[in-house]
């Protein structure tokens, strides 16, 4: 990813005609945390950005045993047979602190990435919440450059990497197990007024049963929450990814809701607002990494911190001692 | 609030001694927007500090019509019978913009605003919602101070209002509409997931039976989601403000879940991130606020946001335009 190599124009050029090793490149460059490349990457970015914006951008969450790369692989085999070009990512906050990925193990989608029409980036392994928030943004817009139309942004959801994947998708499927009901009560908080559809996967053999049941509590819940996306009632499917069943039809959904909402308005409001949001998101990381960069200041706030976890000192003190020079 | 009238030092002392007037001042100087005020305010807070934290904080939310006012009213007069001192807040974002207030009208709460043992205060009228957060959780201080031991904090549930008020109480109430179902819908989106308890108030006359109905609802609605507080299971009850029924009750159940989590040990540790949670929110709110001050950023930001909104700007491209001197 250095000069020598390419420079950023021809690497954009190659990335508009396709070359997977240069969009590789470019992803590369767009993870990098040295100052001198986030400078290109945003060069980069902005020569892309009349062929960016085109893909329908899908994200998937859903607990481990849920079978989410089970799911991704059905589903996408699914769209490839279709001539779609498809790109998944991952957002997993807590490779970041494993090092580990959650796509990192290929072998999870291993028919899959060996597609010649598929594009598997495993997650971001260096850097906070928002800077995977930050590289995975960037990462899409790449990806749509490079003429992949369907996005497909897979989390684990720890901590708030759910509201993160909300912000930069159109469209967001929960993965749910199966089960009689005691499911729903270990939902994370919030999550069901998140998504778009909850789908029940592994309906089949013995669970096909109870997963129905669990489908419809989940349509009675859900018909007393507030839809995440204005104008669409949160739908609640059933499918088995390892049968095959319910994949069509999930694909038809979500097209169905992209007709929907483009033709509303409330598609082209979100996609404005989730830029608007993220660069606000960039602004307010931007300011407080150069406030935390200063020489003693982590020290510092974290002398404060203590002294407000004990009760010696007051927050708006501890703003104050931290803000006088 | 300045010099010639009040030392700092005699003003904590005059608060700590129950002096209204100091109180009021005390008040004023902390929603003061100038900078000035706001070295002294985080002063005055300091010198309280040892006083405060020892009531009990609890937010009250609800549409408008839930019947707010006369729920704290009927809630208020019941704590001063016991000997309580209580204090009611606002939080309203909607009287930053109209200049209004709802607190204003002190008439919605005749009796309660001339007991000596209870002070009532409007909502700030200046400021962003962020300020308006500032000042509240600082007059819950001084009021702590001043020997309130029950601190109501009333908001009508603007925008992110319900969330800075969970960041702020310790129990926190919805009061909700009666009815068969139907306004269950209309709840706002995580509202019931922020709460320890839904009240559903007009449980009186003819209405008595859908009030019932809605309670079940609830309840079954509840145990699907996960609680606001760890340990604690989300209530939903009944009531009538104006017939004084279920009051006591409510009463009681916040008594219980006080000692409940003051048991566990989840009392201490969400206080404690609050109060590292403000401070945080404090620093970001400062760093933007300084960063926007600067000449002509306002206008250059509208610029940017403008290109991004088009398309012609990346969001990255925007913020390193941004941070470009």
């Amino acid at each position: 990813i250095d000069n020598d190599e390419w420079s950023i124009e021809e690497l954009a050029q190659s990335i508009i005609n396709g070359d997977r090793k240069a969009l590789a490149s470019g992803i590369t460059l767009v993870e990098s945390r040295a100052n001198k490349h986030r400078k290109k990457a945003a060069q980069l970015i902005q020569l892309l950005l009349p062929n960016t914006g085109k893909s329908i951008r899908i994200g998937i969450t859903g607990v481990p045993g849920a079978g989410k790369s089970t799911w991704i692989e059905a589903f996408g085999k699914k769209l490839v047979q279709e001539d779609h070009k498809i790109a998944v990512l991952a957002i997993d906050p807590s490779s970041s602190l494993s090092g580990g990925s959650i796509l990192g193990d290929k072998t999870r989608m291993e028919e899959l990435s060996h597609h010649q029409n598929v594009f598997i980036r495993p997650s971001p392994t260096a850097g906070t919440l928002g800077g995977v928030h930050r590289m995975t943004r960037e990462t899409i817009l790449l990806c749509e450059a490079a003429s992949y139309d369907i996005i497909l942004v897979e989390t684990v959801g720890v901590g708030q990497s759910e509201v993160m994947v909300r912000g930069m998708v159109d469209f967001f499927l929960l993965l749910a197990l199966t089960g009689g009901g005691d499911e729903l009560q270990g939902m994370k908080k919030g999550i069901m007024e998140l998504v778009d559809a909850i789908v029940i996967n592994k309906a089949d053999g013995d669970n096909k049963v109870r997963a129905t049941k669990a489908r419809n509590e989940y349509r009675q819940l859900l018909h007393y929450l507030q839809p995440a996306t204005k104008g669409w009632q949160t739908k609640a499917i059933t499918c088995s990814a390892i049968k095959g069943e319910g994949i069509v039809e999930i694909w038809e959904l979500i097209e169905r809701f992209i007709e929907e909402i483009s033709e509303s308005g409330v598609m082209e409001d979100r996609r404005k607002s989730q830029s608007l949001d993220w660069m606000k998101q960039m602004i307010h990381d931007r300011l407080f990494d150069e406030f935390m960069n200063i020489d003693g200041r982590k020290e510092e706030l974290r002398r404060l911190k203590e002294g407000v976890i004990v009760g010696e000192v007051s927050p708006a003190e501890a703003v104050e001692t931290l803000f006088t020079p």
